[in-house]
Order: structure tokens, then sequence, then C-alpha cells
């Protein structure tokens, strides 16, 4: 098969490359549609010390099982399903899990994928390739919405204009009338308006220039070490401060406020794929004019070019 | 009247201070006891830049209003009542407070105080001065189950072995039956055991030498840069980690973990003194010989002195 690996920092491709091994319960799935996210190219970067294929949001046929050359996509923890935590009811934090494209197990950025089968969710005949492949950045984008509940007046900053932000901002507008995208860039701060999300441009010395204290929900999705102070300056008293992205590294930061403030700090990963796929469905999420490029696989440097480039927005590879 | 009082750094005993002036809503309260709080040397510190009398625990007597003649007890926040936060149910968060002993209000350590009489709740006749001079403490402690439902089962971790510490691990150990105190000083965990809390003592180099996700919740009482590393290495993906102290100023943190296990961080203040008082006078928390030194006012070089000795628990003036 052909498949992007990484080998330290040293990105190929394998014209050639074996099929993975099939795990107990694995199928092949022959992916068409797959992202580059932004945790691919951290671990680019070094990030988790990942070797093998990249690649974790996709869109396939499975070749075999109950979803047997049906569309799916699929969940990116393969857990025990045997273990305390799992038995407790939180697979994906399962100790002994792989992450597809992520952590042991090899990813999506290939011809063929070895993903477990009770991973697989069956895409709707509506939904199109080009929908589908951002099901895995939108569920992640619902788990908010498992964990806090939003109601129509809560006041909801977004803070951050990327790709996370734009899921997040679109599953809380359809929870909350008064959700506002606080952005660095006036660009992406368009496709947020144009999807009727407010938008406010970040400007001056942060976080001395947010409103302080006027939201009763902050989602921190910038991966900056920015977005927390600003978070938790932002925040009202006893409000929610939702962490969406990692920062690497230890940092500088003052967390007394979240005392004095009785904040609730607030980590969110991944999410329910059913939501994301019920939505994308029903026509509650706009995911119109978001692929800005794709490639073949065999292109991966001018793949992962394009996604480090600002004026980009998602960039996918076509597969089949 | 008598008033320990704060200017700078600079403490100083007045013999004859003119009293407060009493604000709309407030009475009179002749102080009979008055703690000293780990809140307190912070001030001397110039934490909240403070000026003014000290002290914020108390036991008194009310001179006028409903509870004239009667034992009270007081919550220290001097709310407005009028605000947003306020009538949203927030009015320890009052953006528009004075804060007793602490914040633009004159404190506990002198004869008189002037109180919100809303702030006042009248001590039961079973309760002792010397049990009701924690009330302020023990409330904050309540505060973590009016934050969190803790149950039977929960595996309940403390950091800390200090006077927030043993409040709060009384308050957890009377809803968990698995409640663990992490500290570092034998005297003083020995406290602990004697009111029937286990207590593990910190050994080596930390977090690396605590169990990992190994608990629901841990409450960090540390006061300390430590303490919330060991919390997020402790508890279990998905668990709590209550915060309540704070540590001023920036500190060189990873919060990473705090997305990856989508942990729940919460800040927790001040708390409900009816249930503090409910549960002393219950007989479920146990405050003998927590009183280790006594003093009068005009002794508060010594008073401060033994309220930093490690030896000591609480220091307490006895002013009438």
């Amino acid at each position: 098969m052909q498949a992007i690996t990484l080998s330290g920092n040293e990105l190929q491709f394998q014209a050639d490359r074996q099929a993975p091994d099939l795990q107990t319960g694995e199928v092949f799935v022959d992916i068409s549609l797959a992202g580059i996210c932004e945790t691919d190219l951290q671990l680019i970067q070094g990030y988790m010390g990942f070797s093998g294929v990249l690649g974790h949001e996709f869109v396939g046929v499975a070749r075999s099982g109950q979803f047997a050359d049906q569309r799916v996509v699929g969940e990116i923890n393969c857990s025990c399903h045997q273990c305390d935590t799992c038995q407790a009811g939180r697979p994906t934090h399962c100790p002994n899990r792989t992450v597809i494209g992520i952590d042991r197990h090899d990813g999506a950025f290939a011809t063929t994928l070895a993903v477990p089968e009770r991973n697989l969710h069956r895409v709707p005949d509506q939904i199109s390739d080009r929908q589908a492949v951002f099901a895995e950045p939108l569920a992640a984008a619902f788990e908010i919405t498992e964990q806090v509940t939003v109601t129509p007046n809560d006041r909801v900053a977004v803070l951050g204009d990327g790709r996370l932000a734009l899921m997040c901002s679109q599953v809380l507008a359809n929870c909350s009338g008064n959700v506002t995208v606080f952005g660095k860039h006036a660009a992406k701060l368009r496709r947020f308006t144009e999807r009727g999300v407010s938008t406010e441009a970040l400007q001056g010395t942060l976080p001395s220039n947010v409103p302080a204290n006027a939201f009763d929900l902050v989602v921190d999705c910038t991966g900056s070490t920015t977005g927390l102070p600003m978070a938790l300056q932002m925040v009202r008293p006893r409000g929610t401060v939702i962490m969406k992205t990692t920062v690497a590294g230890q940092h500088e930061q003052s967390l007394a406020a979240i005392v004095i403030d009785e904040i609730n700090l607030l980590g969110s990963r991944c999410g329910p794929f059913d939501q994301a796929l019920d939505a994308i469905a029903k026509g509650h999420i706009n995911l119109d004019d978001l692929i800005t490029d794709s490639f073949a696989l065999s292109d991966y440097q001018a793949a992962f070019e394009a996604a480090k480039h600002a004026d980009s927005f998602k960039v996918i590879f076509e597969i089949a």
C-alpha cells in the first residue's frame, strides 16, 4: 500500500509499504480522504515520539464486518475494553489504548488502515466524503456539550480562529445565542461570520485588552500560552473554562484566579462521533468551503507546507 | 478599642484605636476569640496590599440587631447584594465587596468589629468559643461538598497536612470511606490519624513518588507549587482536582494533562457557615486540641511568631 510515515522528525512517502497486520477485532478500511490536523504537525515536531503511519481524520470504505463495503469514519482510541477504566465507561482514557496515527497504531495517511470494527461509524448517505472527513474534529467539539450544559442565554467565548474553533463555535452556537469568537486573523474570522457566528478581532496587549468577567463559558482553542490567561480573565466568577488544546512543555502562568474566582477549568478531548454525524446529516453544521487544498499521498511535502500556511484551512489527502 | 493593624508590612498594636464606623446594615460585634490564618501571614507579606485591622476568623457577641447579646460568627465577604453577580446568587464573588480583615474592611484582631448583620450566624449553645472560632475555615472546607458530590466509595486524596487540610479531610471523611491525606510532616499527620483519617508521608522526588491515576478526587491544600503537579498526576482521567489554596505569582507549570486526561480543575474558596456550625454541633468534626497557643492582642509579635512555627496548629487571640 501507499503510506506517509514518520520516523523521528523524518517524513517519508512509501509507495509499496506492507499493509498493517489486523489485530483481533480490527477490519481494513480503504481510505478515501484523510485530513491533516494540528496534532499531525506537532507529531512531526516530536510530540508523543510517534513513529509509523501518520493520520487520524479519515473517511473510507470498510472491507469486511458489519460495515462491509459501506462508507465509514472511525474513533481514534483503540481501547482494551477490559480494564477498570474501560469498564468504568471511560474507554477513551484506557491506559492500554493505542491511538490511530498518534500513539503506537498506524494511521490513515495510507491506502489501507486497520481499525477496530467497534470504532467505526457508518456515514449516512446524505453526507459527502468531504463533509465526513470532519467527523473526528467535529466529534471533539461535541465533547464540550457532553461535559457541560450550555443554555440559550449563556454568554460563550471561543478563543482562536482555527479549525477546532470553527467546529466548537458552530456546536456552541446551536446551543446559545450569545457566542463570540475571539481571533487574531481577519481572514480566518470571516469564516465564522459567514456562518452567523459573532467575532471580535484581538488587538493590543493580551489579556488586558479583553473583557473581564464577561462570559459564563470560555473555550480555549488557541493552542497557545496566551489562551489560558485570557480565558481566566474573561470568564465570570464560578464560570467554566474549557481547554480544548494542549500546549507542550512548562510555562510561566498564574492560577490564583482559579481559586479566587472559583473557576471550573475542564480539559476536553475526543468526543461522540454519532452526534457529529447526526449534526452534519441534519445540516446543523456548515462544512462548506473548508477544504482549501487536496493532495495525493505522494505529494506529502506540499500538503504539509499548505497545512502550515496561514491562508489554508483544512488540507486533505485524496487517496481513493 | 484595642486592635492589631497592618500598614505596608508593618504590624502594630494600638491600645486606643477609634472603633470603626458602622456602615448601613452593620452591627458591632465584641470579639471573644480570633484565629490567625495562613492568609494573615500572607497579608503581612504584602498580599492584597491590605492596610487596616487584620483578622477574619472570629467568634464574639453581637451588640445589637437580631442577634443582640448572642454569640455569633460571621461570613467575611461584605457584598453589595445589588449587582448582577449578587443577584445571580454569587454574593461571595460580588465585584463591589470588601472582605473582613483582607480587603478594605477592618478585621477581627480587635475588641470591636463592624460587620454586616446579614453575615452573622448565631453560635448554638453546645458549641464552645474555642470550637466556633473554626467556623470560617470549616465553612471553606464545606464549599467542596457544595461544588462536587462525594460518594462513599470515592477515592479521595487531600494534599497537605496543615489547618485547611485537617478541615477538608474531616468533611470529606464524613462523605467517603476512602480518604487519604498526603503530607510531609509526621507530627502534623498524627492529628489526622487521631481523627481516624488515613495518612501517607510524602517522601522522595515529587510528583514522581505519588500514585498515578489513583484518585477520583484530589484536594490541594498545600499552598505550594508542588501541589498541582502532584494532584494532576494522582487524579484519574476525568477525575476532579480541587484547588483550595492559592500560590502567589507566576510559576512554571505544565497543564497538558488537564486536556489529555480531561481533568476537572475547580477553584474553591469561602463556604457555607450553617453547614459548618451544624457539623460542629452534631459532633461530626473533631476540633479538640487544635488550639496550640493563645495570646492577648498586645502580645501580637509572639502570636505571629507562634503561628509560623512548624509545631503550632491554630494560634488564637483571646480578646474578651
